[in-house]
């Protein structure tokens, strides 16, 4: 049994079915909430899940950071929307020598972290999960739950397998979590946004499911061309996508459930959209590149927008 | 007065109100309707316009090409997306030596025309209007009304100011009707597309106005994005739009009253939408030259989508 312990912040969809698992595990698990906050703390969690339903009747709930202990792993779940928090709230509860775990979508959060945090391992972990959260401390585990990890260096030169990553990975695993680990983590970035970019925004823009996109010739084609875009963006950081993994991505799209994006739900939820972790930030790595992505730009802007409206009308 | 009579296929928002105003100046108007036809024979047509209301309580009307009279001029007021009709009812009543009057959007149904009708003279018409058909016989005006026309000549050449044009012109404008005339029918369409491009379709694709989409940063740049490309197409055939037309469409887009494009009206009321006029053919014409419009490309993908799933659930 590991003894590390671990930090929650943000226990959503997300958060809360990975720090859940964690617990049932047997880990030390320690949960940052804050509208769910005394509802979770008297009541604890349910997880409907089709890797089977459990409930944690207890768990360690804290609404305040400096009420929490340091942990030696501080897993980020919030959506990054919210990072503004991080430089308050991150310092407070990682361990000197600890790692800050970052299941966040899109490109370069790593680098946000590195600035607030020092003395810390960084590892960057690429969630392929469908889950929702249906009530409070209620989470709905719909299917997938496979997590890819990289570590983190400066500059996002890639830093292999390291230990601190096997550990993590262990106890992951020793929940039940599916664990791939990657050497590249940029690399392992961009590969997930030639997902992300297309669906999440299309889905969006066109208010579709993955399958509708699928079944009409234009929005398959448009999604290829989004994807083609995300390895020009991945070259220009010396990156390769090969052209078989963007068709592998495509017929796996054709092949899957019908799937309400992330973003989307964000949208049909009245949430902030993730526009500037997916969309932006790839669009700015580019251009610093010289490259100019402009399909992206075009969805970028269309999100915006409609980021932009959801916002002053909610 | 003129002797010119004028067939009108296809009596709604836009060729009932032009039909109208030529007939309430006492030119010779035959009408051809479908849905609308009893009710217009009977009991005539209402308009509504900021420039003064006005009824005609009998129109020459018609549900079947057949038993119109061959007129000198034939004004084709349909959507494009009724285009594969034109076949069908354009050669009946177009008088040899007359003229075909194409006030239709996009880019080269003059082509289509000539495909179809020889020994006539082809003038196309950009029109500004806004207008709503808004009952049987009833056409609300609401704003501006003016059309530029140009003559068509093969291959699109620039022709100058025509006899033809200058007859037509007359006409029109004795109907209350501000006109302006382009010796350059290419550019002029390639100019009207500047603006219709991107309004016609981001009003579709987010939904919104006019003065939304100015409102907001990332669309007002989009928008100017959008014409630039529509520029590099125009160039692709040897039209040159300057950036000063650009400064000028925004600027004005910005001052205008809230709009609901006519690609959004369609949208709205579950009609066809003019994609492939619009979109479509510049994105064609422009590839046949080896240019490539790659945001305009991703709304062209985008509206194929919505209007295959609009078609589909109508």
């Amino acid at each position: 049994m590991s003894e590390r312990s671990y930090a929650i912040l943000g226990t959503g969809a997300l958060g809360g079915f990975y720090g859940a698992k964690l617990q049932k595990a047997g880990l030390d698990v320690h949960f940052l909430l804050k509208s769910d906050y005394e509802y979770v703390r008297d009541s604890g969690l349910v997880v409907e899940s089709v890797d089977g339903d459990f409930t944690l009747p207890q768990v360690n709930a804290y609404n305040d950071v400096a009420k929490m202990p340091q942990c030696d792993v501080v897993v980020v779940a919030l959506k990054t929307t919210q990072n503004h928090l991080l430089p308050q709230i991150l310092p407070p509860v990682v361990k000197a020598g600890g790692v800050v775990l970052i299941l966040q979508n899109g490109l370069a959060v790593e680098e946000e972290v590195a600035a607030i945090v020092s003395n810390v391992t960084i590892i960057g972990g690429l969630c392929f999960l469908c889950s929702n959260k249906v009530g409070a401390g209620h989470i709905r585990h719909l299917d997938y739950g496979q997590i890819t990890l990289g570590e983190y260096a400066s500059g996002y030169q890639a830093c292999g397998v390291t230990e601190k990553m096997q550990q993590v990975a262990d106890d992951f695993i020793h929940g039940g979590i599916s664990i791939e680990l990657t050497a590249d983590l940029l690399l392992g970035r961009w590969k997930k946004l030639v997902w992300n970019i297309p669906y999440n925004g299309l889905s969006v823009i066109l208010n579709a499911r993955t399958d509708e996109l699928m079944a009409y010739e234009h929005t398959r084609k448009l999604a290829e061309q989004l994807m083609y875009e995300v390895a020009a963006g991945a070259k220009s950081c010396d990156r390769i996508i090969p052209d078989s993994f963007i068709q592998l991505m495509l017929d796996y799209t054709v092949k899957m459930k019908p799937y309400r994006t992330s973003m989307k739900i964000d949208a049909d939820e009245g949430r902030p959209l993730e526009v500037e972790a997916i969309f932006g930030t790839p669009l700015r790595k580019a251009q610093a590149a010289g490259v100019y992505l402009p399909q992206i730009n075009c969805l970028y802007q269309q999100l915006k927008f409609l980021d932009g409206r959801l916002t002053v009308d909610g």
